[in-house]
């Protein structure tokens, strides 16, 4: 076990994180809402990561390992697969180290993540859009390109950065009863648990997953990786499986993982959307879902929520299919 | 002239305003996007108003009006006829007070504001879409209950309490070049003008009104009141005519007024939504219209925009019509 603890991120590693990601990210409010405060009768605080820069707490992550990485390893650009907030984050990163950025996107991803990896000058290439093809496409990219691939979640310096939420909610609200995020490959929430585990151990850490995708809950309860087969959610930002390196974390300091239906989502995004005027993405309304459904008990208790990202395609809301 | 300047709220009267209200109005964020700066070469600064209580500025001005009138005026309720903003904002206002709100409403109205009128335990009484319906109707109400009727905007109380808005942005940004509001009947960008002479002379008070409600514009430089006759744009905030109290002070305090086409009102809002992450309404969307189509140069300025309100009908967003 001392083995295991040496290698995940330690406290000092996630502090560092914090200050050198500090002048390329946004430090985001944490907002509340007395409405839904009566809603559900509790203290909830949202940190909202949807103002996060490029729309979603990634830029964290994205940031943090670019950042890491020495003029060497950018020289010939950095790379990575991602349909969604990882790509347009990694993107942004390399434009601030003035390297290049190369994303492979399945072709069918959302016209508005193209674009804005488009906007920080990520160079595309579209592929299949299914695992086998992505990898092997970015296997290319490197053989010819020999750009360092940067994975969106299964890798310390992305956990420590994005452990960074949770440790400045926890600086702005004090003691929370409990915290929650939404879980795919688990970067956020192993982050979230490392974050609790070093600066507010009282705190219980709760995962809400879509239960069409429901991978991590079932890895968590059967205590071995079993990745998603075939997910399908609305939450497009949780599609992927827990990691190697993001399962064990999630196993040692996470409380409870609980899993909500596709209408519960809708219904509490459509309630963030409306009772708060704040633009949230599926993914970021699964912990509120979990509420909605009476997964977890939030009575007199004080919850910060990660709310994860806010990039949403505008003409293709849910309610409107 | 003397005569007309006593009686517009002096800036002793903004400041009560502001000192009544604070209690229970939020001070609402002053939000900025280095995107939306680029799109614009100029430093925007957002006054985020939609997320005001009840979604709008609206509550500024109820809140201080109902807690102005004595226990007496109170005794019967408060009363008035709108669709929109105003409605929520008296009937929290009067709630706040134990006091009842007599709501006459189109039936035509947005069932979401129909449903946050109910929420606040406003008594709704439905009419034809039409003003002199609206107007009857009342008027049968304060027969009926003696309810002292708050007007939405034609009311000095409710002008100082709208300028609170600019004031407080003022505080927040240091000097700006312009301040920009959209106008309808006047409260929002009377008050703003007012407290723009009182308290940021030197700064620009520039209004932005839709095309097709542009009784503002013509009778701002016709000099003349010029009420709309059949006002048709999404911005329904903005549907209302200027009134004899609002009309005088933007006549004399405004340094201009623009107007805007329907489609530059849509493509704001989205660009908003999708680069803020935030809920605007189409009425908050105008003033950034104008920047879009041109209509006012903000190259290398400061400028403070007042985001009016939130309220939107999620199942029909103008870009899925």
């Amino acid at each position: 076990m001392n083995t295991f603890i040496n290698i995940v991120p330690d406290q000092n590693t996630i502090v560092q994180a914090a200050n050198r990601i500090k002048p390329y990210i946004h430090h985001t409010p944490v907002l509340t809402s007395s409405i839904i405060n009566n809603i559900f009768n509790a203290e909830l605080f949202f940190k909202c990561e949807n103002f996060q820069k490029a729309g979603a707490f990634k830029s964290r992550g994205a940031v943090n390992t670019v950042f890491s990485l020495s003029d060497e390893q950018l020289k010939n650009g950095v790379c990575t697969h991602s349909s969604g907030n990882h790509a347009q984050a990694l993107a942004r990163a390399a434009r601030l180290r003035n390297t290049k950025a190369y994303i492979v996107m399945p072709k069918n991803s959302p016209i508005v993540k193209v674009n804005a990896v488009k906007y920080y000058g990520g160079k595309i290439t579209f592929c299949k859009p299914n695992l086998k093809a992505r990898e092997d496409t970015l296997n290319i990219i490197i053989s010819n390109t020999n750009a360092t691939e940067v994975h969106p979640y299964n890798d310390n310096r992305i956990i420590a950065a994005q452990a960074t939420a949770a440790k400045e909610l926890i600086e702005e609200t004090g003691f929370l009863d409990i915290i929650m995020t939404p879980v795919g490959g688990g970067g956020l929430l192993s982050g979230t648990a490392l974050s609790v585990h070093y600066f507010s151990p009282k705190t219980k850490v709760i995962a809400a997953e879509p239960e069409k995708a429901d991978d991590a809950f079932r890895s968590f309860y059967q205590r071995k990786l079993i990745p998603s087969k075939n997910p399908d959610t609305i939450a497009d930002g949780l599609l992927t499986s827990l990691g190697t390196i993001t399962f064990p974390i999630i196993l040692k300091f996470v409380n409870e993982i609980v899993t909500v239906s596709e209408n519960a989502i809708i219904e509490s995004m459509k309630l963030v959307w409306e009772r708060m005027k704040i633009i949230i993405e599926p993914s970021s309304a699964v912990p509120i879902a979990a509420l909605l459904e009476k997964k977890i008990d939030p009575t007199n208790k004080k919850i910060g929520i990660i709310l994860s990202g806010g990039n949403v395609d505008l003409e293709k809301l849910p309610w409107n299919k």
